[in-house]
């Protein structure tokens, strides 16, 4: 594969894998992260990445640049601040953004890119930490034709399957939202569920095996019904205070498409009384304690 | 198998199949049906069924009684009415009841059965009639061990899968309803994604495609998304006026053992509107609709 | 007036004033209550009342009966119960139904005395244990022109204005449980404004008096307002409890003819929450310490 | 009174009653609109006012500023722009900020005039258009004392009462929008009840009159239940779409503030439901069309 070099920012407990995978693939990559500790901390652990000290000393001219990032405001940082990706990458140059970000950031940054030449792919993922270390992440992309045929090859390392959305660049985004608006609303599901069968004397561990084993026998089911029913809600797979960011951009969305969408406020009212009482830096299962408090379980 | 004689009362789109599957098992089955003329029709398809005239002609003393009826109010009637079957099974019977009913009614009938010296089992199924006609349903059950060993050789018959709640007679019936509002809670679920997907330019028969295929890989996301996505809610698989009697039930047991389900109400409150709309008769993915409706998008 | 005997069956915390107020008025009122030392307490407060055994030993044939009582199971016992009225009342005779009851049960009851030629009147109030003793109640009515006519000089005495429902029994049942809808909603409202105000160092206090000497100068506001802001909860002027009674026949009403109503599923998961909390003793304002633990406020 | 010149900006339904009352009051004002026909219509009808061609334009060092405008950003833009009144005002100016705007920005713009020794003073108000006129508003503040002070004779001009909530800037912000949540909540629960009582039977003019009678006999309730019951949603008294944005502007502060709010979900989705009808030019009482189209009443 001659693809050009990459440029990888943001370390986090998802970019980290990825960004190793593309190394152990032979990949020539240098790595940026905001907090620099972290970045050297990962190099130390892999030969060959190379560390950047800004955004644009992590990528070159007409080179491939992939974020992973915290939220919006960051990766716009990245790309638009000074030293950002933007102005380095020029002509020719590809941006893979596959942080979780609102669809209007895409269509913004993808504008930007075009205006100078370069190319943008909105791909974010699917999957847990694990899932990123395993390559088994479920990429969804949108954006434009020449990005997508550039990416493959690293996408196709990264994940286990991608699932393209056409060309709008904020297309991938949305499917990002609703997934994980998805994966809430069977959070709470099963915590309604769970807190029934608890009050009427029903195991909680039994009645998500049943499930997970029958009529709802995939991972969200199986691996969620299990944290829920043993409430192991630390350490955080995933944290809630990230939870109600991803929340908060699927209602902006739907504010802005005019979509009511109750479930969506009903999720976002159990995140909020959990940040209300502390537990954003727990598992988002961990809404599940307000159901149980509402019904006086705890 | 050494089975007793079988009666098998309610012969409606779950029973008949289930009936039918009994009999080719080379057992002897007797069927009611409260409109005679079905049970003539499931009798002319099939040689060997005797047909009865009363809920009490179906069973013979110290056998066995299978009901898949409506309601509670049907079961009720089969049961405890005038010609009804707890009379008739006496001492060594055993009432097999397979209908979603609460777990009010089978805790009531367990102790009126147990006064007669006869056994009762809660045992609810998950599954289409396709599942019942293919042997695929997967049962849950409750009540007394002498209830289940002699109800095993029977479920193991018309199921895939017997998965067991204990000896409180209406502990299935809670897992049961569980069940029923997990599936409605993901319609609802899928209902809002997809219209948040339609209203920013994504097919929703593609995003139903994605999850179906990643994170929610289970028959329920598959099947009902497919037929979310199409709004193929005519025929009915399951008409929503049934759905509205399941999620009565469910908001019953809940504010009798006092636990809030928010989600359980918006369900309801989705249910209500459809009905008010006349749509009692359509598949209960309809709901769907009501989102559609209030997103502009129908 | 020539009003014929009345008998008054229930001596609760409003039935008991307005029993007063009859004999105060000079009428000749035979009092029962299903316990009866509390009927010999009212007794002994006030000459003139006779005490009777039964229901039915409280009237006299073609006499008046007024019901004041718990909840529709208190109702139709008193009624058609052994020892009921609506065998005494006979021919002639009118029943004021002034409970907090459905309006299915006024149909029944209507229907039941019509049959014996007796007259049935529904005729629910509004107002707090001070009101009926100030014989500033407000009544609501429906009913046959006869039985409003030979039920207004009683009326007269008992409140401050009658407004009339048409002659469906069932209408002014209805009114009464909107009113109490309308209340509960009023409290969940000031409730969550008065959380968003104390959240943002605004006085709770200050915010109720603001709005209830503006915008919301009304007593319900004004009243509840101060409870709220002081969470002054107990002693209960109205029980958690029975506001659950009476938004619990709100639902059923609402699902009977089909009235999607989120906002009284959301103040029945209030009143729900409450109750797994053991606050069923405690005024129904109490519904607001929900909304402060989900806020952390408490 | 020795008022120093006022700058009035903003001529909307509301902004134009209040600037005429200034100019009745023998006060010498120049009005600035940004549509500039718009300031000319108001001029031609009264003698006295200057009209400006830009914010700064409208102001004298030192002098008043009192802003009327449609949303923050309006406000953000009069003030804060090329042109804006911050820099003009200067030392011992006062801006009076009478929008319903969030209480971030008053916080913000109150630090802003506090380093160039201004004085900034958030006073919303309660009332329509005719309220307005006819020197009615219901004035609530927040600020520095010096503010209250020196604003006291103008507010005296245009309310019929000045409400304090004390020294932050934000606080009178929230008491605005927790007041319009108060009133859009209690049009959805009239607009439920008579749902209710219309699916019922029952008049609807009827139920809002009794209720604006009796235990609800404020203008809120008597103003808006008339409107409900009759359906008069055009012309618009309060724009559904300005309804919206206060909304929104609520969840923003109950979110930062960590403020579960079901009901204001609620009435956010009625909203949205109304806005995708394409109803945001209706009377926000409009919401009510979705109620009566939930329960098949249109």
């Amino acid at each position: 594969m001659s693809t050009a070099h990459i440029g990888f920012l943001g370390l986090g407990s998802m970019g980290a894998p990825m960004a190793r995978n593309l190394l152990d693939s032979g990949l020539a990559v240098t790595v940026y992260n905001r907090t620099r500790s972290v970045a050297e901390a990962f190099g130390s652990a892999g030969a060959s990445a190379s560390i950047a000290e800004t955004p644009a000393g992590a990528v070159v001219e007409g080179g491939i640049a992939i974020t992973m990032l915290a939220n919006d405001a960051a990766l716009e940082d990245v790309t638009l601040g000074p030293d950002g990706i933007l102005q380095q990458l020029g002509k020719g140059g590809l941006h893979i953004s596959m942080s979780t970000v609102s669809p209007e950031t895409s269509k913004k940054l993808a504008a930007l890119h075009a205006e100078r030449g370069s190319l943008f792919l909105s791909a974010p993922v699917f999957g847990r930490p694990e899932a990123a270390a395993a390559k088994k992440l479920w990429i969804c992309q949108s954006g434009s034709n020449a990005a997508k045929q550039r990416a493959k090859a690293i996408l196709d390392i990264l994940g286990q399957g991608i699932h393209d959305f056409g060309e709008d660049p904020g297309a991938a985004n949305v499917v990002k939202l609703s997934g994980n608006f998805m994966i809430l609303a069977a959070i709470e599901t099963m915590a309604e569920a769970q807190a029934l069968a608890e009050k009427n004397g029903i195991d909680r561990t039994m009645l998500a095996n049943f499930f997970g084993q029958t009529i709802f026998s995939c991972p969200i089911y199986q691996n969620y019904g299990r944290t829920l029913a043993e409430r192991a809600f630390e350490p955080a797979g995933f944290k809630l205070e990230l939870g109600m960011k991803d929340v908060r951009l699927v209602r902006d969305v739907a504010e802005a498409s005019m979509v009511p969408m109750p479930l969506a406020d009903l999720l976002h009212a159990r995140l909020l009384t959990s940040l209300a009482k502390k537990r954003g830096k727990q598992d988002w299962t961990a809404i599940e304690l307000v159901t149980a408090e509402d019904a006086a379980l705890r």
